[in-house]
């Protein structure tokens, strides 16, 4: 029941339900980093609203703790249970409250120098993060999570092209920019190297968003021809991972289609199976009856 | 003749100027924004020009109130009438107009306390507001956006893909470059979670307004992952979006022709009835001096 | 050979000189409105510089005013050829530099005050701006930017329809978001509906200038939501327009080629007939010889 | 083995090692230009970590040079090695190392004025970024950037139409905005016409800095409508690009296939051959032995 959601009415119970906490942990997450709250938690008080968000987690950790656990048990084999990505994930995604849980305990025991508490301050905040990996949970709710997947797994040598291509185009235009506008224009934008690699992120994905500019009249043709191939690289490999998308999309759908006829199918077989067998015990009372 | 906007001449003249009030409708919308005319309603005062908008809108509503009333007359049944969305919209792109009237009147008579003023002038404001929703009348007279409105009741299941896509993408990148730009870079753009969603969704959709801006090394590599899946997330659905969108356009193009055929057929079939009829009348007049 | 730049070494020659003539024209506009030399019209002395502007347009215009009236002669229908877009344009972008010229003569002689000067001047500019229309005279020589045209021409539906989606979402998106910002947002960016249009262009457009950015909650839901909503409408009708122009492409590809082999069998047709009649001359001789 | 990287297991080593070689120079030439080691730079003094880098760029250089040389003796025809662009970029990539190095010997041995100096350093910052064309190399084991170059060579008047489009359309909205926006707006972004052309592309391929904003109504009407033409026309010769760029892929790597298969043939033949002789030695030997 727990890891097939599409069984029946308990099935979509326990799938809305899965669907929901996640949701709650991911808005908890959110207003948990509100400045407000952020302030109490500075100062050490912890005021009604900051419990509350407490509890929220908690909750949402123990249905998640209960679900992963409930799965672990009903898996045949454990190993390949554990092996599996998304399960994986979930894990991740658990141990950080019981571990920050633990942190807290055992900081309240001793008294350690600030540069510590500073050190486990922020690999508390880590950890906290990392519940929004939770969302991730999604993927075992809808096809089209699902597809992504598979889409990312099967066009692993695309990604790479496309990653390959920006690499590319990023190392060969930056240096010459760098080099132009520090010899041309006043303004020092471009401090470095690896600084004006972000600019050419930014412009060949066409984001743009006016931090680093070009003043210079030749770092502005750079510019321009570090826009036209960026708009011509990002595309190539693009084309080729929409057709596995959708055709994965497909592939899905019908497996899950064919998941669903073959266990109407064993349900029909196990029912006509039990017709056979009180239609033989009735022929044989029968047969009894008769003889 | 209000329903069917094809119909001939007087059909056609009507459509003409439904589409001309909905376009003064708007430009007066706009106009009565002007900071200059606001100022004028502030202080109370209404001059020459303000009085003039005022006179042009109550002309449009007064338009819109006849043809709405018309077609609810024509119309067999009524309840189906209420129930179609465009008539709907209709009612609430109508009413405000009639409500604020009424409270003006009866503000004029009351004499209220300054909050309960400002609530009323929201209220009005945002009811004078509605009034842009004639723009949807539009559709009407408009195959295109009546393919639009199809292909969004037809792919509600891939928006929404896009709408998931879109969320997961935000909930996964936005918590992780918060965190990162609070560790490491000194301004303090990314005051929360959630301020931190808007920066995500300017940037995966290739908008970059610049107002948040990723300042550490670690952040521009989050950016730079977030704005490749933006890229590939938003292609997704869009090209099975794309392709319902061609097929509604021919299949209600299709359907428009057939409509228009079989009124013509409709008609012929109604002349050729009438010469029938007259013809046997004259044949009987012929039988009748025969005889 | 002025008319079919495709007709020998003589035509290509031409056609190189005039898109020379093009290209230095749109050069020399541009030189023109440098700072440093604007800054000398204005002060009414024209240093070598500006003089040398001047000489280079004038032979510019001179080259352009000699092939459209040779053009012009060698048509037979002098009112089918005033009719055709292209030639209209020309006249447009050569007569001005010849009003400009009269202007300059007859405002030496009058002397008049000061805000006739103003209006004057910023005639001259219109009139001199116009010149960059030469640029259209690209067309004559390029394949793609005729199938540019075919395509404007034949797209004008989905153009319009492109148009008035985005009029509609303009005008549906704006309002809203122009009511929630002054309502909601401390800064007053968004001074009326007008300037909230701007807003909703760069934006549905992934443009993103940054210039008018939404700080409020929820108007940045509606951002959002008009963000999608842009790139979604904008791409509906791109897919269409896109395959007229390949098509376009395409048929005037075969329809140049048809149109130089019916010129290579004209000519391979009079040179048999040339040779034909030599022959029979050549027979006639050997008959008369014969004799 | 040098010129073939997908022969055995040496050829494999080769490769990584050559890859492994190409990042370590992208990034020392990055990491060259940050602030803190370019202030030592200035002042003359080096540190460790300057040094380091030398080290790096020596190692680097040396291998490239090694390989550079093997190949080029390798080669039956000197000139035609020399003829390939991949080839020719390689030499411009190495031959700045030695050049710098005889630069600074002989500097250290001159003293030359100021100016002089200056010139000397412009000069060897651009040889120093030359080095970044060692990223082109990568083109020799990545099938990918093999396509990207023959796409290149294939679509030559695909690109040259892409680049007429932008210039005739950013020639033709340059003027006209700033024409509008020089007698209307107070604020003076719009300098010069040039300075426009900077604003058009920015603005045609949807880029967006926000450093140049239209501020005029009628400006803003024109860079809507620039808008428009520039994504429509950025998109025409992308689509047949993208055609060419897929089936070029495809192509290459089928030849890739055939030649590993003729490779694979031409062993077992050798194989064979050898197993014949061996064969006919064997038949040779008993036949010496039979007689």
């Amino acid at each position: 029941m727990v890891e097939r959601p599409h069984s029946g009415l308990p099935g979509k119970i326990f799938a809305c339900l899965s669907v929901l906490f996640v949701t709650i942990t991911a808005v908890t997450l959110s207003i948990s980093t509100m400045p407000a709250l952020r302030e109490e938690e500075d100062k050490g008080t912890c005021s009604r609203r900051c419990y509350n968000i407490f509890i929220v987690e908690t909750v949402c950790v123990a249905w998640f703790s209960l679900e992963f656990s409930l799965r672990f048990i009903q898996d045949r084999s454990k190993l390949s249970f554990l092996r599996q990505p998304l399960n994986l994930i979930d894990l991740v995604a658990i141990l950080p409250y019981y571990i920050s849980l633990l942190v807290d305990t055992s900081q309240g025991s001793a008294g350690s120098g600030n540069s510590y508490l500073d050190k486990v301050g922020l690999v508390l905040r880590v950890l906290r993060a990392l519940r929004i990996l939770y969302v991730m949970r999604l993927a075992r709710h809808s096809l089209g999570l699902q597809t992504l997947g598979l889409t990312a797994r099967r066009c692993t040598r695309e990604f790479g092209l496309l990653l390959l291509f920006l690499c590319v185009a990023i190392a060969l235009y930056s240096p010459l920019l760098f080099l132009i506008e520090n010899e041309m224009a006043t303004a020092q934008e471009f401090s470095s190297v690896p600084a004006t690699y972000w600019w050419a992120v930014i412009t060949m994905t066409t984001v743009g968003y006016g931090d680093m500019v070009p003043r210079s009249l030749p770092g502005q043709v750079v510019a321009l021809s570090s826009i036209l191939s960026g708009i011509l690289l990002m595309a190539f490999p693009v084309t080729s991972i929409f057709h596995t998308f959708s055709r994965s999309y497909v592939e899905l759908k019908q497996e899950q289609q064919r998941a669903l006829q073959r266990r109407a199918r064993f349900l029909l077989r196990g029912r006509i199976n039990e017709l056979g067998s009180e239609l033989s015990l009735e022929s044989d009372a029968l047969f009894d009856i008769r003889r």
